[in-house]
């Protein structure tokens, strides 16, 4: 079984802006910060959550070394790279790599549906340009594209290609990884409100952004686990899974936000055109929040 | 909270024709002592594993009247009832109260999409006629109709409504039940691969026809589950989970069928247009099946 | 190319019922001359419209009687006979035959979703017992399965499948089945809201229960079409196109009998668990109606 | 109502890339001219088809400069502007008006799925800071986000928005924005497949990739419905049908690209990970291309 340092929970940053739309460094490297004095594994800049295509190759690269110089080796990085095309994607990684990173996670991007053989050609590319491990993200719902489990098998035939990110919400797909390739690769969960059903499955770590707002319930619910603490498992999981589940409804990047915030953190802006949650939302927020971690 | 009687494994027995697509009695009751032989905690005839809906109302009646002699009384009986129409749901109610089933199991079979008003009016009706509990049933892949949660929950207002069955194989409707509902009711998990999940979850039983095939690994899933043993139900689950997907992506009737044959068993006949496995299928369970009680 | 004597408006009338919810044929009756006297081109009872999987074998067969003699030759009548079991649809068939019905109309109804083998023998084992032409229907919304083009491919080899009813509402698989199937066969449009691209894509007829309310609307469209005249037949269509949502979205019996009342026509009432459009529904009713036919 | 310069057949062009993958501006001029002398009423740079997404801010810019030199106002110009991100729309907003540019065509790209409110006021941003019309276009298959009627309804209060492209594939769509918005602005089938039952419906006009392969067939198409031949309009849409299809669901740059060299014209390269059609692809595309133009 190929081997990875990638466990338990993986934090990924949101990337905030300032009043004028510019990456603010320095609020990210204080959010970067508290992921870590919370407990984090793992830090995974430049997700869904760091609005990764809404930056231009600069404003990433800047991410990327705000990150190493923070997290400054006391748990591993592993930076998200997925671009559109094969080239930048090559490019990025790289970058990633020089900088310090210790793996790259790639979505397969495609505003054109790729063919199967196009998402392998794409890995391969990216795999015989660097040198570190690459996490294979599976989600069709930001991607547009469905890795079938047998592509997933077929990618893991590339060495780079060590673990797997599943993020279609279906526990069924889950069972199958775990029952088919369970014994080559490491597989993390990216659903939120599977948090519970997927390391039961048997996923090695979860990756959310949820660990913004409630890392200690994050934590917990996978030393519950780790410990076959079943029935505490289950409570510590009906404690946040309704903050789970709104996060993911009214997306990360407005849901963090407007949390941090609501935990009087700063929060920075977002880039045009995502707004803030609405009112509303803020007030059901609020609730949600505060009656998970109460 | 309201309670039942009903836990663990609820075994649905298939309804078995001779070669003239007769009801073969004789033959259903061989299939009800096995269940209960095989530590069944309930025995559940005419459920969609005994094809209710192509029975006469004749037939159903001499199948009801089969199990409730058979069982004697060994274990609790849950009939299933459901008809298109309100007047013959009843009528099937009444007589599986008469006979001494211990509850009924109503699907609210729509040909034409039913409002959530025709919906719980139907439920109330059968309620008022009868004084055994009702188990409600949803499973739009049969029915055709998807009642939600909050639908659900209108249902409960009703005192004879006391279980409910979940069978739409998503997880996250199991959490939302259990969070919302669960002070209320019991819950029960009606999708085969989603057994582990669901136990996980806080369901209180698991209806299945895998019982048939397989009885010892869904008694040790659920007392792994009910004594904590997470790593063992997790490996138990998994030695079975492929057989499970298999005899619902195929059918239950004509699964546990073949798969009865399999274990040298009597299955008897299906009646058409249900056909058995195709010979392919066959030597796919047969592998599947030995592989999981190997 | 195998001929038919049906084209144009297939009217579908409802099965009205007392009180009581008993059958009520002489209201039926008058239902159907209505649809005679305003021109439909052939009569389809016992189709969903009229609630054929509600009604009891005895119901069935008074309901065919009652059709053959209130029309008595002067169109076409096509009979629903479609049923769970093969046996039972032998033996409506055949009666439907007997008493004088020009065709029948069979969808593969499906609890249990069937093989294409076991539709295929379905469809052949009633072409072996009757000597009228089938209308095979194909309706994934109803029946619970839908027939691939490949498989109405392989129906028509049955000689008795002369004519097929797709209502998938999907008007890709329109023109797939005219240009795949186009020589071989009539195709019928079952979709109310793609009367006109079907008619444009060349459907031999349309089937519908709008002509129990805006017969005059229905049948223009169809002359226009068949006279070429476009512009026409687009602005009639859409004279009609929010009503014939309608109906489709809030179900054709109860569409039908609350708007036969709004015409000053008696409609009956529908059998449990079927209820009548609630208050605000018949409004839009109302609203729609009379806007189409002012 | 709104009116505008745009009708009939909108020809897109591919982005053509030379071997190392960059953009073949010279090669683009040239299927530039060929489409403009093949008689389309309009060209559409950096759609979908020209792989908009793929290319760099300076390729872009450069495109739009070649398109407008080489058309040299024969047709009218419709730019492809989207971009995941407001700034970056204004910015190809204004540069596409400033070298002068008919329009601007925006789908409202995410990522993170926009909110009614977000995607309002991402048009009227770009609408405030340009004096040339757009395009709103809908097609949630590439942008990941369906704009609901009641959204088009209310963007079209932006005086610069007077055009839709529809691109759902679904007729019902096209009947509803042809009733409810029909007197307020034009519409446009972006949906190959229903390019018949669109203009059936009411479309202004059809945007294209098959223009690059098949004008004479577009071409006439659109004239027949214009001049009322109906029957000449479905003999033709049939004789075209299955490669529109094929096209469609191989990806346009790709069946675009393979299908100009199957013509004797140069297609150029594609930017990874697009790779070519594979040989079954093209041969399959071969025998729909001369089976349509033969």
């Amino acid at each position: 079984m190929k081997t990875t340092i990638f466990k338990g929970i993986i934090a990924y940053p949101i990337t905030p802006f300032t009043k004028e739309e510019k990456v603010d460094l320095p609020l990210f490297k204080t959010l970067v910060e508290r992921l870590v004095v919370h407990q984090a594994n793992a830090i995974a800049p430049l997700g869904s959550t760091g609005v990764l295509p809404y930056l231009s190759d600069d404003e990433k690269e800047a991410v990327v070394k705000a990150t190493i110089e923070q997290v400054n080796g006391r748990v591993p990085v592993l930076v998200g790279v997925s671009n559109l095309t094969t080239a930048k994607t090559v490019q990025h990684a790289q970058h990633a790599e020089r900088l310090g990173a210790q793996a790259v996670m790639i979505i397969p991007m495609s505003y054109w549906k790729l063919t199967d053989d196009e998402i392998y050609e794409h890995y391969q590319t990216v795999a015989n340009n660097i040198s570190i491990p690459i996490m294979a993200y599976n989600n069709p719902a930001t991607s547009g594209v469905d890795m079938s489990p047998q592509l997933l098998e077929r990618l893991l035939t590339i060495p780079a290609v060590t673990m797997i990110k599943e993020s279609t919400g279906d526990i069924q797909r889950m069972h199958y990884l775990k029952k088919v390739l369970g014994e080559k690769v490491d597989f993390f969960n990216g659903s939120n409100p599977l948090a519970l059903g997927a390391f039961v499955a048997g996923a090695t770590g979860w990756c959310t952004a949820a660990h913004n707002l409630i890392p200690q319930l994050n934590i917990n619910l996978y030393q519950c686990i780790k410990n076959g603490k079943l029935e505490e498992a289950q409570r510590i999981f009906y404690q946040q899974v309704d903050l789970l589940k709104f996060i993911v409804e009214k997306g990360l990047p407005r849901s963090v936000q407007a949390g941090l915030e609501l935990l009087g953190e700063k929060g920075g802006h977002l880039r045009s055109p995502l707004k803030p949650l609405s009112q509303k939302d803020k007030e059901q927020l609020k609730q949600l929040l505060f009656a998970a971690i109460s």
